[in-house]
């Protein structure tokens, strides 16, 4: 089959022939229809995570299943599915053994232990794909796997109640799905961001404000919870200042840096969490709403020849919310 | 080998041979060490659970691993575990997607559709065994996996607070256990029971105090938690006199008989929550606390040749706390 | 001043001078400008609560402080303000001194221990007044103060999740609010009602869908949350076979009729939620999202002159959402 | 009447007359027994907070009222008592108004806006004092007003669940306190310390382990919740090593350094929480649990005249656990 392969540690990604995955015990081959191009390849790319090279990366897959292993009864051949980074635990830890396994420090995931998406083919655990709900297309749906499943954990895992409101700071990729998310589930939104040249496509994502930081925010009636999408922590700690009290800030998307004073928490009583991907049930919910059509991923798409040129874009952050690569 | 098997509905429990399983893929064979007999069995005995006859009841197994079937990586010959009621949804509800098997309303459970535990060896699905921690004994671990797993869940369903109080109403199998794990919680904790002859072996389980009915219970300050596992509606219903402001009733063994009054729980704000058996992190907990002697389950123990006398006695109500069958 | 009097239990209602009250401490008297009629002022007069006449019933007052008593620092005249039914705690209770004055046993309560709303002017403690916001205009405000509070609080009480459907059952005063209230905080929300004459104004509330009884809640996906507004409780108990796993029934207005069985709740581990006025941050809620447009109760007026036809009207069962009398 | 009196920014305290307060409209007059004295009191010294001087300062103030203002009905004379650092509101803001005093951002705080209890006589609102409950001593009391009220609080804002297990960093007046509180609410409790000479008094206090460092703790099984008392950052992010995955972070007692990474919180989902004295039900309850003896202040008492003492022992950090002023 073909491949997007990188060859070694901040190797050029190259467009090759790749051996056919063939489905083992428990596992299924899903023929893959559109695979989303998320920062963190370019972050695997640079060696930022654990894995062994050449490899092929992506790690929000759809597709068909046209081969189902020994043992598996719970998906069958022509099923269109999709799968998320965390496959599975290793199934002895205590995490594991809580029926958590998005908890477990050794899993089996998506395009480190396991071959990733940006190919013709992929291996999955059977009960690791999620079927993809009523008419979702294709394109619409590989950013979920990922990037909306990440937002709506993060906005489930700040708990908000009925009344609040809710700020998003850093509309990108991440971004842009939060505040659909957010509007889909009820709450006023409202978007913190600097680009004025976004701000069209955010009032028709459906912001009920734009915000240029933190005191602004603040003054239009603040925050219960902030989402936190952006990388920059810079970014995040001013639009801080415009939580409420009580309030919670989710942090999805920050790199490492420092984050702030002890005493700006204890004054108001707010919430640093820290949220990655918290269950399927997350997911569940984020596909079921992009299949009612309450959020549409905004996406360039490319054809897999053409993935050294989306990726590139990635990398240089030219790419405004999502890329898809598209394999017919 | 050897098993006790019920004939047709209403039959004569008999010790026979029975065929020994064999373990197919993701599946293990248990050599039963201990089985707790539930008056679950009386009920499925009776026909009022749906399933076939003859059959092999018992859903409290525990003993060692001695075969494990194809694809199975989890577990191993010589694992010590046990299985729950509730194996494995049928992976493609809502519920199964959303990580939430025991929420499945098509499960595969042990002694209904797959063999049960009071016999020889027994066949479970890998991933559903649950490792027996540290020296936990045989004898000790079987009744908390169905027992012990549906009092822990229901305790922590009612979500208690620190400094709260909570009752226990219906000392039995379920309730000795359930009074046990709450003082292991750190509550104060009431025993609400009408059995004078009880008195010294619930003072021996921590009781803080025993009262004899629901009057007794709001003069002894109240209850904001009540762990009903009496199947008797109207002990519980008595018991309910008791509740504090905002208090949860949690039924766990309550029959089918009606409840009560609307006015009374909204005077109080009261709720009563339907509880089962819910997840395996409750398990994990629940098997971890005894394992660490702070709930010792009280018991008569029977060799397999002797279950007609111990179902008997079972049926009739004469068991004080748990019968648990003893393989060898 | 003119107040509309009850002379006895049972009595016929009589608009007559009544001595306009004068501010002790702590109080303030409100010129009454709407004063909304509740069901409950039907069971007051029937002599079902603890009171004493002849009196002045009424507890959804609105209107504008016209005197303030010694000591009173937080109000002034001509604030716009509103009274809940429950105004101040005992003070020295449990209950009281935790903060939370809403689950004091002996409280002070507009329209039973003091005069009611039905009248020209009206006393109230200052702290118990709740200033309208914005442009709220008195007759939409009244209903909020028993009505809108109430079912909001019961809203809140459900705790729903963002994804959750929440279905409304009883669709008069309180559930033509609980429905749009539902709609306000952004749930999916399902009405269930067998009244075909109120199917479009339920649709113009907002209602996602309209079904007859709990069999077709189910089948239309079920409900997560069921907010029981209805006083009947056979039309509780069969929308109840609507509820999803993990479900909540909210009760608010259910009558004091038995109400189920224990084995229907254990089974999807649903609770049964006794809820009243939770809490003043509920009411603040409510009249806040009143303000902004979000529900607008639908309501029938009547001048105090007239206040004997509205109470007839009511206490027939004629008036389809709200009656509410007005001063000027 | 006598009382300690700072007469300037960083000016040395003096015990001298000061004018005897009168109780205003609901307000009490409450002759001191005991007033602790709290490291807050060095930072008002020190010119941290907004407060005017000369200042009586002391906000851990018990004792027996011996006068009542008009129109204070909740109180009587006799009644023993002590007040929290937050007596009142502003009674018209947001959170006043939703019944969360202890939101507001313009209250009146014992000892800033009101004179402190370091003196003979202090000044409350009557609704502001909290009853001391049973036998509880006036010196055992006082520290709960501050230091109780703030670890209890931040220990019931971690929602700890039955079964998790709590650390405790910084074992001073704050950190004594909460290993006592975590033990007497049941939790498995390690004391994260470098202090080897506090061992035996650590041990003494209940704790189940001693270890040095976060390290250790992971080592030790780690934390589902570390209540940071500590005024050192330093320790307070070393200690946070050892959480375990979705762990709470509470702090209470850190300065005003920065706090870390945000990855951390990420890959564990760990939050951190800003927390305060977070409303009376929290005091009420720890007032409860002191008086029932599962808590003890370990304390040295100073007579008023020898406050100066006092007050350099506090300030230099040689008070092992909590100083308290007796007026007799």
């Amino acid at each position: 089959m073909k491949a997007a392969v990188v060859p070694s540690v901040n190797g050029k990604w190259e467009v090759k022939q790749w051996e056919t995955p063939k489905a083992g015990p428990n596992q299924v081959v899903i023929k893959i229809h559109a695979s989303g191009l998320c920062y963190t390849d370019v972050h695997i790319t640079h060696g930022a995570l654990p894995t062994t090279f050449p490899r092929v990366l992506g790690h929000e897959p759809v597709g068909e299943i046209v081969e189902v292993g020994p043992a598996v009864t719970s998906r069958k051949i022509g099923d269109r599915v999709g799968v998320p980074w965390h496959q599975q635990g290793d199934r002895t830890c205590e995490w594991c053994l809580r029926g958590m396994k998005e908890r477990c420090l050794n899993p089996v995931v998506t395009g480190l232990g396991m071959q990733g998406s940006h190919a013709e083919y992929m291996l999955a655990y059977a009960d690791a794909t999620m079927p993809l709900p009523g008419a979702l297309s294709y394109e619409q749906a590989a950013p979920i796997f990922c990037a909306g499943y990440t937002v709506w954990s993060g906005l489930r895992m700040a708990d908000p109640k009925p009344h609040e409101r809710i700020a998003v700071v850093g509309i990108g990729g991440l971004g842009h799905l939060a505040l659909q998310y957010s509007k889909a589930a009820g709450f006023d939104t409202i978007a913190v961001t600097k680009s004025q040249d976004k701000e069209k496509s955010i009032r028709e994502m459906g912001a009920d404000e734009i915000v240029e930081d933190g005191e602004k925010l603040l003054a239009a009636g603040g925050a219960d919870v902030l989402l936190a999408t952006s990388n920059s922590w810079a970014a995040t700690a001013d639009a801080a200042k415009g939580m409420r009290p009580d309030g919670r800030i989710v942090l999805m998307g920050v790199g490492g840096e420092a984050f702030g004073y002890a005493a700006e928490l204890m004054f108001k009583r707010v919430r640093l969490i820290g949220s990655l991907q918290n269950g399927p049930e997350y997911l569940y919910e984020a596909l079921d709403i992009a299949a009612k059509g309450k959020v549409k991923v905004i996406e360039e798409t490319y054809k897999l020849d053409e993935i050294g040129k989306a990726y590139d874009r990635v990398a240089e952050g030219k790419v405004r919310y999502r890329a898809v690569i598209t394999m017919n």
